[in-house]
């Protein structure tokens, strides 16, 4: 953490920005090491290019930061105070009084926050400060890849967990709870997004909504969801057949399973980001689904399931080692239902490895 | 759904707003009756004093908000668009083309996407339309009662599996498990918030999170969950002993069941608001354990499970039937643990109900 805020300030210093505010609860944890949600109170970093950083957050929640090996500053308030001229009072003591740029993470921070912290001081200047953060969160750690593994360890569990659940007539929720249970005793406090379990027509909704449809034979079984654990997300999706599968559900879904190992295979340091999903979209068009492919190939993923970068074809970054994303393109027909496949990738310096493992070869659950 | 529609247009129109972005997913549920969440991607609800509303989302939901009822405009872009020029266009379409005012969530819209509605106008004044938003979801309708009613049915059947699950040696995150296990066979597909098992000392800290602490005679056990139902949400907590308790364990109790049944007491319609805290926190003061207590009494229950108002001792105004919050009063100690006790509170004409049920009497589970 020591070395990230370092790191940060110095950037700081080189964009002239007198102080940055974060408010975003994932670059507080990449910052401090302290992960909370303190929901509608105030959570915030102060970071100046000299100075030491300040922490502010609601009081009972200090303990719990020091416990996580947090030495700075911190500003811990009662919900009857105001946090906002206690930041300036601290500051004033600090002998920061000179601002006249300030950084705040544009996309993060309400309009109401960004008044409330402009008026600590005389007419600043605005930056965005979010890129940066970006750049630094999106090429991981050796800790933070070996945390994703556990996590998308787990999220193979829950999968293996789901098609154990199968039997005819079983819902949707019903599977759905099975999963959830067994991460649970695992010690997985939280999912990473709201767990899908879709079957039959259901599959062939992207955003779909497990419910209490019914597992009948013949029908497509999708299963979207992933963990958070130790502050890192997973993300897996994997669609199987229950009992048989028609010819036009085996050419959609193999057609799938193209487009992601196409997709994979140029994973590597250097790739320009849109090519891959170019690549998967390519196959899936030519298919003649193009249209039934709706959303980018995947996105950045760490400590936020959906993070920096967003993977559309229109992306002209490049990989780089350490980075990790999700790869999940898909084909979605309301009728016959829809196949996604998702892996958690990581760029090596040589190439990849998902650090999801379940097979992608189309499994006929009987 | 239409009547919150108009009752928001004419405020606009009282005030001279020409166009108002609703960003929340909460908001735009509450004014559309669909609820989605996009995540990073933009959801949006334009509305103005005349002209029909116009809803914003990803081109893959269009087919959802209709399924839900929504007769108005949709924009549905793809990831590759850029919806505020569609927005700017669509404006242009319907003839609103002079706006000098406009209305936004400030304490919602990022600081970014208000850089980017503005732009779609020349020079605007920025009004915040959250404090009306807030003022008309406060007092529900016998609809959304109705719905959170359920939702705390569920929250009190969580708390009877979790009571069902006590035993010596098992942990929080088994408990936790249980719970939410059961609840998702009901179909329950979100918990309003982290599901909080706290055994022994660890119900000491107001934000603790669940472990593998194990269960052992002479330790409270404390409870804190809800749902998310239809669109509502729940937030319950209960404390028990498990086998056995201390004297001082007992007066910590009494002294958390005092204190919210004498807020509870108060609770009817021409209240003070923040004599629900105060009156309970002078009990909690009175009794010597005040710098125990270091939370407001409660806040705002509906749509969010934290939502307006903020329930402290400084809050002036005043309670009104059909208002729907949480009393919540603790003591909290680091070594004997901790206790509150949380019900959900529907303001009546007369008085008060708790849509929460389970007992508050102090029990020993054995």
């Amino acid at each position: 953490m020591e070395h990230r805020l370092k790191q940060f300030s110095k950037y700081l210093k080189e964009q002239s920005i007198d102080a940055a505010f974060i408010n975003s609860t994932e670059n507080f944890f990449y910052l401090t090491g302290f992960h909370t949600d303190p929901h509608e109170r105030l959570l915030g970093l102060l970071v100046f290019p000299e100075a030491d950083p300040i922490a502010v957050l609601p009081g009972m929640e200090k303990g719990q930061i020091r416990a996580a090996g947090w030495k700075d500053e911190v500003i811990g308030y009662a919900d009857h105070e105001n946090p906002w001229s206690m930041m300036a009072e601290k500051m004033n003591e600090k002998g920061i009084t000179s601002v006249h740029s300030v950084g705040i993470e544009k996309q993060v921070l309400s309009y109401g926050r960004s008044e409330s912290f402009f008026s600590l001081f005389h007419d600043v200047k605005v930056e965005d400060i979010e890129p940066e953060l970006n750049e630094m969160r999106v090429v991981k750690d050796e800790h933070e890849i070996s945390v994703m593994k556990e996590a998308a360890e787990l999220a193979d569990f829950g999968v293996s967990v789901g098609v154990e659940a199968l039997e005819e007539g079983v819902t949707e929720m019903e599977v759905l709870a099975k999963i959830e249970y067994e991460l649970k005793k695992k010690g997985v406090a939280e999912m990473s997004f709201s767990t899908m379990v879709l079957f039959g027509e259901k599959s062939g909704q992207p955003h779909g909504n497990p419910g209490d449809r019914r597992l009948r034979a013949g029908d497509f079984v999708l299963f979207d969801l992933g963990v958070v654990w130790k502050g890192y997300t997973s993300d897996i999706t994997r669609t199987f057949a229950y009992r048989s599968v028609s010819e036009e559900q085996r050419s959609i879904y193999e057609k799938v399973q193209e487009a992601i190992e196409a997709s994979l295979a140029i994973s590597k340091p250097g790739t320009r980001i849109g090519d891959l999903d170019q690549t998967a979209r390519d196959i899936i068009t030519d298919a003649g689904y193009g249209d039934k492919f709706p959303h980018r190939i995947g996105h950045g993923l760490g400590i936020n399931v959906h993070e920096f970068p967003s993977m559309s074809h229109l992306n002209n970054g490049v990989l780089k080692t350490g980075m990790t994303y999700t790869i999940e393109p898909g084909i979605y027909d309301p009728e016959i239902g829809g196949v996604r496949l998702e892996d958690d990738v990581l760029v090596t310096e040589d190439g990849y490895i998902t650090l999801t493992k379940t097979p992608k070869e189309l499994r006929i659950i009987e």
